[in-house]
């Protein structure tokens, strides 16, 4: 064999990508034996809370964004449309063709100039300074956007990058992937998992004294998993450090419409006050920052179709060319997404003829989302042992567990991690897959796991957690 | 500045694309200054012959395809379809959201498994041998695939990857990105660009001689950018030798329907050779083999919807699931793209409603193909100096070109090499932009240049081809 496992890149060998990690391996194989045999286990089907998918679940495409793509991916229907197609969808449709030509044509590397600019006018006025197109890089979700900035910065193995702990594992599997040094540095969970700036100072200084040369400082708002969502003030201190501490900031925002105004933080991009700080001090200008959007979450939910966007400032024009090099060994990023990117920065507008049922349709969305969190949110703070912070926004809880000495002592037999263990439980007993805490990394002493609200099951899936839990913490006390 | 060019991955610095390097940027400049003001230059528009990119030229998308991908995505034309659709279009669709769900919910990271299948089904008819949906990975174009196996193979510094010369600057920019070490082999270009298991030998034992580890043999059949279709026979002298050597293939047959058969070989897969290979020896099993197709190329031209799949035999299964856990990070391939690969391996049968229009518009696009290449191929061979060899398949010609003394010192004076010398002064003087073949690899002093033959134009392609050389011999003799 010529290439076997102990052949090939250890850095590979390195990466782990929890969310469709072992748990989730478990639970395709559950859902293949249930659809074998419908009573092969004690439930009829796997509820996949591991991923934040939520057309996966019960959540609806959005209307005007679906009818904008199949016009342009089959324009003929824009000759005599069918009279499901309102008269600004079909305008919109004709107006991205323009700038389009076909949609099975390679775009440019960077995306169509034509959506570029709308991205950067969606961001002008949301956050009331402007944007340049030539700033922003149109990407397959925010993922690929991450592994080229995660790739840029590992110049050397003394590199470190600087994630939140718990984090998305997306983070440590490119910093393995890359080379660099993961550095954590621990959300303060009592606090409803807020960034602490004494926080990554701490872990910062750790890294130098071990020899590692920090350059990248990831953060997440509204975060993943915890859904703690960023304020202005947090923001300023985070961009004055990396001003300090010379580290470019990766400000992954992909739930930025995803945030319960009742009781959260409004949103503020770190690309908002970056420019309210260049404003008062032009030093800040020389500050690196990429912010991250994508399709693939808020309430459009459109994961499949690997959508999104970068938007980098304070960079070295430089280093822009050698992204967009990147980005052209790529080719392009696909352009049904670019399109549906357009649609998320551009959405219609009160007394466009779509309006009402995209707002009917996002309100009921979020609404549900919202409902949804508070009724597991309340379930899992009810449950014995388990401390849950009130959930701000995004589409995860990360409920802490403590579990029994004895549990203890049987994870350790089946060579799994606590919380490990807890999970495979949980999905054995009632179907329901989450990710362990270990795949996000946790507070040492500390068990977690985390779990998307984005389920339906209402009642039912509470009371599956409860009684889970019940005869978990009965059977190993 | 955190981030200076000096202070980045310097694998980046490394990795060269020509196909959208300084060239195409030029391209894109004229074509702006076209725009502002239609006279600015001595031409009207810019021909990208840089790309193989049918539909940003005169290619029509197959209905077929287009008509599936519009109702998955907005599945509500189903319930009340116009009579643009025909039956088995509207059939097609509902069989693949049975299976799929939703296009925008995040499918399996390998692939759809009821897309996988078909495209095992479709390779076992294509060669006799069967396909294991499992060894299957649908991708995004067949760039993505790649840099998965590139840097699956990159151990260490040592590591080589042998790659044809002239090649698809993907392998040589990849091999940089990775940081395993690209050791070219000449094709024989007197021979239509044949593929000499000797010079592959020789620079196995060059590389081996400067301590280079090599682990990855690349073969391009029908060639980029040569076009040229390797043979049964030659193929089985490839994979003895990657038994021999312990080397993986990488067979790229994303051009597996560009063939002109009426002077080309017939298209013939690694996978079958292999699969013959192994019956006739078992211990050929061990070969590891990875065959990539695409959506971009062929009749199909889907470039931007990055569509394709790889097959992986001969594989060690903790490999596989490393590369299975490597497209986890990268969460899925686009739905649509997964889609469109559907079609493209189960296209509509005779009988169908929608044969009939498919298979006019596919043998319409494969004719137009063959006339434009041999009238190119033609106008070439008919230049003073440029020697072109017989077209057999894929997307581009690759001419010969000889140029003056006086020119390569004008050449030196810009700055440039004699071939990207010539392409600019070709791009400013007439508008078409191709890429010099110092991007591709040529033999030591010889020059080339690649142009895809996918333009429309004609007579006047062709003339201004012509008379741009003519002007251009003229004025450096």
């Amino acid at each position: 064999m010529a290439l076997t496992k102990a052949a090939i890149n250890p850095r590979i060998l390195r990466a782990k990508y929890a969310v469709r990690g072992p748990l989730a391996l478990k639970a395709e194989e559950i859902k293949k034996d249930l659809q074998k045999d419908p009573n092969s286990h004690n439930f009829k089907s796997v509820t996949f809370l591991n991923i934040g998918n939520p057309q996966q679940l019960d959540q609806k495409p959005l209307t005007f964004v679906r009818q904008v793509v199949s016009l342009v991916q089959y324009p003929e229907l824009l000759k005599s449309p069918s009279p499901l197609f309102p008269k600004d969808t079909l305008n919109r449709a004709r107006t991205l063709l323009q700038h389009i030509g076909s949609v099975g044509a390679y775009s440019h590397s960077k995306g169509i100039p034509y959506i570029r600019e709308k991205v950067a006018e969606f961001i002008s006025k949301r956050d009331g300074f402007p944007a340049d197109p030539e700033h922003i890089f149109l990407s397959a979700g925010a993922s690929s956007a991450v592994s080229k900035i995660m790739s840029m910065v590992a110049a050397n193995s003394n590199v470190g990058v600087l994630v939140p702990v718990p984090q998305y594992p997306l983070y440590s599997a490119s910093s393995a992937l890359t080379g660099s040094n993961f550095i954590g540095y621990y959300l303060d969970e009592k606090a409803g998992w807020a960034t602490n700036v004494e926080a990554i100072k701490k872990s910062l200084a750790d890294a130098r004294k071990n020899g590692v040369d920090p350059k990248l400082l990831v953060v997440i708002s509204p975060g993943n998993p915890t859904g703690s969502v960023l304020r202005d003030e947090e923001i300023r201190n985070i961009l004055r450090l990396a001003k300090e501490e010379n580290l470019t900031v990766v400000a992954d925002e992909v739930y930025q419409t995803n945030i319960f105004k009742s009781h959260a933080s409004d949103f503020v991009s770190f690309k908002r006050v970056w420019s309210e700080l260049c404003a008062e001090d032009s030093s800040f200008q020389n500050v690196g920052l990429v912010s991250l959007h994508s399709t693939s979450k808020g309430f459009f939910g459109e994961c499949g179709q690997r959508g999104g966007y970068m938007e980098v400032v304070g960079m070295d024009p430089e280093v822009l060319d050698e992204l967009y090099k990147m980005a052209s060994i790529e080719l392009c990023p696909t352009v049904t997404g670019q399109v549906i990117t357009e649609t998320m920065v551009n959405p219609p507008k009160a007394g466009d003829e779509s309006y009402e049922v995209y707002a009917k349709e996002r309100d009921a969305i979020l609404s549900t989302l919202r409902e949804r969190a508070m009724q597991l949110y309340e379930t899992f703070n009810k449950m014995e042992g388990v401390e849950c912070q009130k959930p701000q926004g995004a589409m995860y809880l990360f409920p802490r567990i403590t579990v029994p000495a004895k549990a203890v002592e049987q994870a350790a037999k089946e060579n799994l991690a606590p919380d490990a263990f807890y999970a495979m439980e949980l999905l054995k007993n009632t179907g329901i897959c989450v990710v362990p805490g270990s795949g996000f990394g946790q507070e040492e002493n500390t068990l977690h796991f985390r779990t998307t609200f984005l389920a339906p099951g209402g009642e039912d899936l509470s009371n599956a957690f409860v009684n889970f839990h019940k005869e978990f913490m009965r059977k190993y006390s």
